[in-house]
Protein backbone atom coordinates (compact mmCIF):
# COMPACT_ATOMS: atom_id res chain seq x y z
CA UNK A 1 0.00 0.00 0.00
CA UNK A 2 1.19 3.52 -0.93
CA UNK A 3 0.23 6.45 1.30
CA UNK A 4 -1.42 7.91 -1.44
CA UNK A 5 -4.04 4.72 -1.43
CA UNK A 6 -5.15 6.03 1.81
CA UNK A 7 -4.32 9.91 2.46
CA UNK A 8 -6.63 9.96 5.61
CA UNK A 9 -5.31 7.72 8.28
CA UNK A 10 -5.67 8.34 12.27
CA UNK A 11 -7.37 11.46 11.20
CA UNK A 12 -4.32 12.63 9.89
CA UNK A 13 -3.76 13.93 6.37
CA UNK A 14 -0.47 12.43 5.30
CA UNK A 15 -0.37 13.87 1.55
CA UNK A 16 -0.40 17.53 3.36
CA UNK A 17 1.56 16.37 6.03
CA UNK A 18 4.10 14.69 3.76
CA UNK A 19 3.38 18.07 1.31
CA UNK A 20 4.08 20.46 4.01
CA UNK A 21 7.42 18.51 4.60
CA UNK A 22 8.27 19.31 1.14
CA UNK A 23 7.45 22.69 1.19
CA UNK A 24 9.93 23.33 4.53
CA UNK A 25 12.60 21.29 2.91
CA UNK A 26 12.13 24.05 -0.38
CA UNK A 27 12.11 27.25 2.23
CA UNK A 28 13.16 26.49 5.59
CA UNK A 29 12.24 29.72 6.48
CA UNK A 30 8.77 28.88 6.74
CA UNK A 31 9.36 26.80 9.64
CA UNK A 32 10.11 29.72 12.26
CA UNK A 33 7.49 30.31 14.23
CA UNK A 34 6.52 32.69 16.78
CA UNK A 35 3.83 31.86 19.67
CA UNK A 36 2.28 33.82 21.89
CA UNK A 37 -0.36 34.02 25.20
CA UNK A 38 -1.15 37.52 26.38
CA UNK A 39 -2.53 37.05 30.12
CA UNK A 40 -4.80 39.56 32.72
CA UNK A 41 -4.44 39.10 36.37
CA UNK A 42 -8.04 38.97 37.84
CA UNK A 43 -7.80 38.85 41.25
CA UNK A 44 -5.82 36.91 44.15
CA UNK A 45 -4.19 34.09 42.23
CA UNK A 46 -6.89 33.87 39.56
CA UNK A 47 -5.63 35.41 35.74
CA UNK A 48 -6.73 34.49 32.48
CA UNK A 49 -4.64 34.10 29.42
CA UNK A 50 -5.78 34.65 25.74
CA UNK A 51 -4.74 32.46 22.70
CA UNK A 52 -5.53 33.72 19.60
CA UNK A 53 -2.45 35.28 17.03
CA UNK A 54 0.75 33.22 15.90
CA UNK A 55 3.75 34.09 13.27
CA UNK A 56 4.59 31.44 11.54
CA UNK A 57 4.76 30.35 7.32
CA UNK A 58 6.24 33.40 6.70
CA UNK A 59 3.17 35.79 8.06
CA UNK A 60 1.05 36.63 11.15
CA UNK A 61 -1.64 34.30 11.80
CA UNK A 62 -4.46 33.32 13.66
CA UNK A 63 -6.28 30.69 15.39
CA UNK A 64 -9.86 30.04 13.75
CA UNK A 65 -11.07 31.93 17.18
CA UNK A 66 -9.62 33.46 20.49
CA UNK A 67 -9.12 31.01 23.14
CA UNK A 68 -9.42 32.12 26.56
CA UNK A 69 -8.08 30.14 29.72
CA UNK A 70 -8.46 30.59 33.64
CA UNK A 71 -5.99 29.58 36.33
CA UNK A 72 -5.94 29.82 39.66
CA UNK A 73 -4.83 28.27 43.05
CA UNK A 74 -7.55 25.91 44.83
CA UNK A 75 -8.45 26.73 48.58
CA UNK A 76 -5.52 24.56 49.65
CA UNK A 77 -3.31 26.75 48.04
CA UNK A 78 -4.77 30.25 49.22
CA UNK A 79 -6.51 30.84 45.93
CA UNK A 80 -10.72 30.83 44.69
CA UNK A 81 -10.35 27.57 42.39
CA UNK A 82 -11.58 28.83 39.24
CA UNK A 83 -9.50 26.93 37.43
CA UNK A 84 -6.40 24.38 37.83
CA UNK A 85 -3.38 25.64 38.90
CA UNK A 86 -0.44 26.16 35.95
CA UNK A 87 1.53 24.12 36.90
CA UNK A 88 -1.19 21.69 35.80
CA UNK A 89 -1.38 23.03 31.85
CA UNK A 90 1.78 21.98 31.90
CA UNK A 91 0.68 18.25 32.30
CA UNK A 92 -1.55 19.14 29.86
CA UNK A 93 0.61 20.65 26.86
CA UNK A 94 3.20 17.33 27.62
CA UNK A 95 0.14 15.01 27.40
CA UNK A 96 -0.96 17.17 24.22
CA UNK A 97 1.88 17.29 22.18
CA UNK A 98 3.08 13.89 23.02
CA UNK A 99 -0.70 12.55 21.78
CA UNK A 100 -0.40 14.67 18.53
CA UNK A 101 3.22 13.85 17.31
CA UNK A 102 2.14 10.36 18.19
CA UNK A 103 -0.64 10.63 16.16
CA UNK A 104 1.10 11.99 13.04
CA UNK A 105 4.16 9.32 13.22
CA UNK A 106 2.05 6.65 13.33
CA UNK A 107 -0.50 8.00 10.07
CA UNK A 108 2.90 9.10 8.69
CA UNK A 109 4.32 4.92 9.05
CA UNK A 110 0.82 3.47 8.33
CA UNK A 111 0.26 2.44 11.94
CA UNK A 112 -3.02 2.62 12.48
CA UNK A 113 -4.52 3.76 16.16
CA UNK A 114 -7.60 2.88 17.88
CA UNK A 115 -7.08 4.18 21.70
CA UNK A 116 -4.88 6.97 23.27
CA UNK A 117 -5.10 7.36 26.70
CA UNK A 118 -2.80 8.69 28.85
CA UNK A 119 -2.32 10.02 32.34
CA UNK A 120 0.43 12.78 33.44
CA UNK A 121 1.34 13.10 37.03
CA UNK A 122 3.85 15.96 38.49
CA UNK A 123 5.17 15.95 42.13
CA UNK A 124 6.13 18.72 43.43
CA UNK A 125 7.25 19.92 47.23
CA UNK A 126 5.46 23.06 47.81
CA UNK A 127 8.08 23.97 50.71
CA UNK A 128 10.57 25.38 47.39
CA UNK A 129 7.50 28.26 46.20
CA UNK A 130 6.84 28.61 49.99
CA UNK A 131 10.22 29.75 50.66
CA UNK A 132 10.40 27.44 53.30
CA UNK A 133 13.37 25.54 52.09
CA UNK A 134 16.79 26.51 49.75
CA UNK A 135 17.01 22.49 49.07
CA UNK A 136 13.74 21.86 47.42
CA UNK A 137 13.01 23.25 43.96
CA UNK A 138 10.07 25.47 42.91
CA UNK A 139 9.04 23.25 40.16
CA UNK A 140 8.16 19.49 39.74
CA UNK A 141 10.59 17.04 41.18
CA UNK A 142 9.56 14.57 38.47
CA UNK A 143 7.17 14.28 35.93
CA UNK A 144 5.52 10.34 34.59
CA UNK A 145 3.16 10.27 31.45
CA UNK A 146 1.77 6.65 31.22
CA UNK A 147 0.46 5.81 27.94
CA UNK A 148 -2.33 3.18 27.13
CA UNK A 149 -2.61 2.69 23.10
CA UNK A 150 -4.04 0.49 21.32
CA UNK A 151 -4.11 0.02 17.24
CA UNK A 152 -1.70 -2.51 15.57
CA UNK A 153 1.12 -4.33 16.80
CA UNK A 154 2.32 -3.11 20.16
CA UNK A 155 6.03 -3.40 19.36
CA UNK A 156 5.32 -0.98 16.48
CA UNK A 157 3.37 1.46 18.72
CA UNK A 158 5.72 1.73 21.25
CA UNK A 159 8.42 2.78 18.32
CA UNK A 160 5.65 5.67 17.49
CA UNK A 161 5.72 6.43 21.25
CA UNK A 162 9.88 6.80 21.04
CA UNK A 163 9.61 8.47 18.42
CA UNK A 164 7.27 11.20 19.56
CA UNK A 165 9.10 11.49 22.91
CA UNK A 166 12.12 12.56 20.43
CA UNK A 167 10.65 14.75 18.16
CA UNK A 168 8.02 16.52 20.79
CA UNK A 169 8.31 20.59 21.44
CA UNK A 170 6.69 20.20 24.89
CA UNK A 171 8.73 17.45 26.08
CA UNK A 172 12.22 19.05 24.61
CA UNK A 173 11.08 22.46 26.95
CA UNK A 174 9.84 20.63 30.12
CA UNK A 175 13.29 18.01 30.01
CA UNK A 176 15.65 20.77 28.68
CA UNK A 177 14.47 24.26 30.14
CA UNK A 178 14.96 26.77 27.68
CA UNK A 179 15.88 30.98 28.38
CA UNK A 180 13.22 32.85 29.69
CA UNK A 181 13.83 36.97 29.64
CA UNK A 182 11.16 38.54 31.91
CA UNK A 183 10.35 42.61 30.99
CA UNK A 184 8.94 44.60 33.31
CA UNK A 185 7.01 47.70 32.33
CA UNK A 186 5.98 49.36 35.78
CA UNK A 187 4.78 52.20 35.28
CA UNK B 1 -0.34 49.36 59.05
CA UNK B 2 0.13 45.72 60.28
CA UNK B 3 -0.85 43.10 58.12
CA UNK B 4 -3.90 42.36 60.38
CA UNK B 5 -5.48 45.56 59.04
CA UNK B 6 -5.87 44.71 55.70
CA UNK B 7 -6.32 40.70 55.44
CA UNK B 8 -7.72 41.11 51.70
CA UNK B 9 -5.33 42.79 49.33
CA UNK B 10 -5.26 42.62 46.06
CA UNK B 11 -7.86 39.80 46.22
CA UNK B 12 -5.43 37.92 48.12
CA UNK B 13 -6.38 36.58 51.67
CA UNK B 14 -2.83 37.34 53.58
CA UNK B 15 -4.42 36.32 56.81
CA UNK B 16 -4.58 32.39 55.65
CA UNK B 17 -1.53 32.74 53.27
CA UNK B 18 0.34 33.48 56.55
CA UNK B 19 -1.57 30.51 58.51
CA UNK B 20 -1.03 28.13 55.59
CA UNK B 21 2.64 29.12 55.77
CA UNK B 22 3.05 28.47 59.44
CA UNK B 23 0.79 25.18 59.30
CA UNK B 24 3.67 24.11 56.73
CA UNK B 25 6.59 25.26 58.86
CA UNK B 26 4.90 22.72 61.93
CA UNK B 27 4.21 19.60 59.32
CA UNK B 28 6.02 19.87 56.02
CA UNK B 29 4.53 17.14 54.42
CA UNK B 30 1.46 19.07 54.49
CA UNK B 31 3.54 20.58 51.12
CA UNK B 32 4.00 17.31 49.25
CA UNK B 33 1.44 17.30 45.96
CA UNK B 34 0.79 15.51 43.18
CA UNK B 35 -1.02 17.29 40.09
CA UNK B 36 -2.39 15.60 37.49
CA UNK B 37 -4.09 15.19 34.27
CA UNK B 38 -5.73 12.77 31.84
CA UNK B 39 -5.48 13.11 28.47
CA UNK B 40 -7.45 11.23 25.44
CA UNK B 41 -6.67 11.32 21.81
CA UNK B 42 -9.89 12.55 19.78
CA UNK B 43 -8.23 12.40 15.89
CA UNK B 44 -5.41 13.51 14.54
CA UNK B 45 -3.72 16.04 16.27
CA UNK B 46 -6.44 16.59 18.35
CA UNK B 47 -6.79 15.54 22.06
CA UNK B 48 -8.29 16.31 25.45
CA UNK B 49 -7.22 16.46 28.67
CA UNK B 50 -9.26 16.84 31.90
CA UNK B 51 -8.16 18.15 35.48
CA UNK B 52 -9.30 17.00 38.32
CA UNK B 53 -7.92 14.96 41.22
CA UNK B 54 -4.66 15.97 42.82
CA UNK B 55 -3.14 15.09 45.96
CA UNK B 56 -1.70 17.37 49.03
CA UNK B 57 -2.08 18.27 52.47
CA UNK B 58 -1.95 14.87 52.98
CA UNK B 59 -4.89 13.98 51.43
CA UNK B 60 -6.64 13.10 47.99
CA UNK B 61 -8.58 16.38 46.48
CA UNK B 62 -10.47 17.64 44.16
CA UNK B 63 -10.70 20.82 41.79
CA UNK B 64 -14.98 22.08 42.67
CA UNK B 65 -15.30 20.84 39.25
CA UNK B 66 -13.23 18.87 36.20
CA UNK B 67 -11.91 20.91 33.74
CA UNK B 68 -11.74 20.05 29.76
CA UNK B 69 -9.40 21.55 27.37
CA UNK B 70 -8.74 20.51 23.81
CA UNK B 71 -5.51 20.64 22.36
CA UNK B 72 -4.77 20.81 18.49
CA UNK B 73 -2.60 21.80 15.53
CA UNK B 74 -3.93 24.93 13.24
CA UNK B 75 -4.02 24.02 9.57
CA UNK B 76 -0.83 25.38 8.60
CA UNK B 77 0.73 22.29 11.04
CA UNK B 78 -1.66 20.11 9.37
CA UNK B 79 -4.89 20.30 12.22
CA UNK B 80 -7.68 21.28 12.44
CA UNK B 81 -7.55 24.13 14.54
CA UNK B 82 -9.76 22.87 17.21
CA UNK B 83 -7.88 24.33 19.89
CA UNK B 84 -4.40 26.06 20.49
CA UNK B 85 -1.33 23.79 20.23
CA UNK B 86 0.24 22.10 23.42
CA UNK B 87 3.34 24.34 23.51
CA UNK B 88 0.94 27.97 23.50
CA UNK B 89 -0.54 26.33 26.85
CA UNK B 90 3.32 26.23 28.02
CA UNK B 91 2.90 29.95 27.36
CA UNK B 92 -0.33 30.72 29.29
CA UNK B 93 1.48 28.19 32.13
CA UNK B 94 4.16 30.37 32.57
CA UNK B 95 2.24 33.84 32.54
CA UNK B 96 -0.54 32.72 34.68
CA UNK B 97 2.54 31.54 37.51
CA UNK B 98 4.13 34.15 37.62
CA UNK B 99 1.20 36.26 38.04
CA UNK B 100 -0.15 34.50 40.91
CA UNK B 101 2.96 34.32 42.11
CA UNK B 102 3.12 38.56 42.52
CA UNK B 103 0.05 38.70 43.35
CA UNK B 104 0.64 36.78 46.62
CA UNK B 105 3.85 38.11 47.30
CA UNK B 106 2.40 41.99 46.33
CA UNK B 107 -0.22 41.17 49.52
CA UNK B 108 2.17 39.59 51.59
CA UNK B 109 4.65 42.81 50.93
CA UNK B 110 1.24 45.30 51.45
CA UNK B 111 2.12 46.46 47.97
CA UNK B 112 -0.91 47.17 46.37
CA UNK B 113 -1.63 46.42 42.48
CA UNK B 114 -4.39 47.51 40.41
CA UNK B 115 -3.39 45.71 36.98
CA UNK B 116 -1.26 43.46 35.91
CA UNK B 117 -0.92 42.15 32.12
CA UNK B 118 1.72 40.07 30.69
CA UNK B 119 2.21 38.88 26.79
CA UNK B 120 4.02 35.70 26.30
CA UNK B 121 6.38 34.81 23.63
CA UNK B 122 7.69 31.68 22.30
CA UNK B 123 10.43 31.29 19.40
CA UNK B 124 10.14 27.66 17.52
CA UNK B 125 11.96 26.57 14.83
CA UNK B 126 9.84 23.52 13.38
CA UNK B 127 12.91 22.20 11.36
CA UNK B 128 13.18 20.78 14.63
CA UNK B 129 10.02 18.74 15.61
CA UNK B 130 9.86 17.88 11.69
CA UNK B 131 12.82 15.65 11.80
CA UNK B 132 14.89 18.27 8.63
CA UNK B 133 17.46 19.41 11.26
CA UNK B 134 19.69 17.39 13.73
CA UNK B 135 21.04 21.29 14.52
CA UNK B 136 17.61 22.72 15.81
CA UNK B 137 15.84 22.06 18.73
CA UNK B 138 12.21 20.59 19.07
CA UNK B 139 11.24 23.16 21.89
CA UNK B 140 11.27 26.78 21.92
CA UNK B 141 14.38 28.51 21.64
CA UNK B 142 13.60 31.57 23.77
CA UNK B 143 10.78 32.83 25.74
CA UNK B 144 9.78 36.04 26.10
CA UNK B 145 7.70 37.65 29.14
CA UNK B 146 6.45 41.30 28.84
CA UNK B 147 4.76 42.46 32.22
CA UNK B 148 2.98 45.59 32.63
CA UNK B 149 1.89 46.40 36.62
CA UNK B 150 0.67 49.24 37.89
CA UNK B 151 0.09 50.31 41.53
CA UNK B 152 2.21 51.06 44.01
CA UNK B 153 5.57 52.34 43.26
CA UNK B 154 7.66 51.05 40.06
CA UNK B 155 10.65 49.51 41.99
CA UNK B 156 8.49 47.95 44.65
CA UNK B 157 6.63 46.32 41.80
CA UNK B 158 9.44 45.43 39.59
CA UNK B 159 10.81 44.08 43.23
CA UNK B 160 7.32 42.07 43.19
CA UNK B 161 7.91 40.64 39.92
CA UNK B 162 11.70 39.55 40.29
CA UNK B 163 10.54 37.61 43.92
CA UNK B 164 7.58 35.96 41.82
CA UNK B 165 10.30 34.55 39.67
CA UNK B 166 12.47 33.28 41.92
CA UNK B 167 9.57 31.23 43.54
CA UNK B 168 7.53 30.49 40.29
CA UNK B 169 7.00 26.68 39.80
CA UNK B 170 6.53 27.42 36.48
CA UNK B 171 9.48 29.40 35.36
CA UNK B 172 11.53 26.69 37.43
CA UNK B 173 10.30 23.82 35.08
CA UNK B 174 10.26 25.94 31.66
CA UNK B 175 13.99 27.35 32.66
CA UNK B 176 15.49 24.09 34.24
CA UNK B 177 13.53 21.03 32.97
CA UNK B 178 12.27 18.73 34.65
CA UNK B 179 12.99 14.72 34.44
CA UNK B 180 10.29 13.10 32.44
CA UNK B 181 9.54 9.17 32.81
CA UNK B 182 7.03 8.02 30.07
CA UNK B 183 5.91 4.26 30.50
CA UNK B 184 3.85 2.16 27.25
CA UNK B 185 0.78 0.00 27.85
CA UNK B 186 0.69 -1.11 23.93
CA UNK B 187 -1.29 -3.75 24.39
Amino acid sequence: MTITDNPVRNGVDTATLFATLDAVKATPEIAKFQFRATNRWVNGTHSQSTIHGFYGAMQEMTHQQAHVYDADHPAVLVGADNAPTPAEFVLHALAACLTAGLANIAAARNVNLTEVESTVEGDIDLLGILGLSDQVRNGYQGIKVSFKLRGDDPEKLRAVVEQSRRRSAVYDVVTNGVPVAIEVDAG
